[in-house]
């Protein structure tokens, strides 16, 4: 089961619900949000606003940076990337 | 001794080079990136390219993400913040 979530330039809330259901509706025990670049900051905003405002029985177990190189119109890119795993408290 | 740097709008690699100084320099076994707001997504930039253009033996050691609540205009405002500490390998 995949309970990875991947911002992007939708509504900043849908996110926000997204999270919250996988918790909520789907059971889920962790949840992964995912962003990369320019939406790397909202990726955190919406794992704090999860678990701020709605979600108080959440921790974040494990926050993760990397690297993706691939060539664009013939010049290498880097572009980086995170990965927030969400955790419900047992 | 404080061994941050505080990502905003300055030129990219005066931040980069900064990370690289106190590491090189200045002798830092750890350096905590820090940012809020728009700016994470940048923090992360800085630790990825200082981890893999310019310090091969640097490690991410941990990263933190928080909340910042206060008033604007009146209104609550909300802001996140990230703390990337990168450690030098022994």
């Amino acid at each position: 089961m995949d309970n990875s979530i991947l911002i992007g330039e939708k509504p900043f809330m849908n996110y926000v619900t997204g999270v919250v259901m996988q918790f909520t509706s789907k059971g889920a025990s962790e949840v992964i949000v995912k962003a990369r670049g320019k939406f790397i900051s909202r990726a955190v905003d919406v794992a704090e606003v999860t678990r701020n405002r709605f979600l108080h029985d959440i921790d974040v177990k494990d926050i993760r940076i990397s690297s993706e190189e691939f060539e664009s119109e013939g010049k290498p890119v880097r572009v980086s990337n995170i990965e927030i795993t969400l955790s419900k408290r047992s």
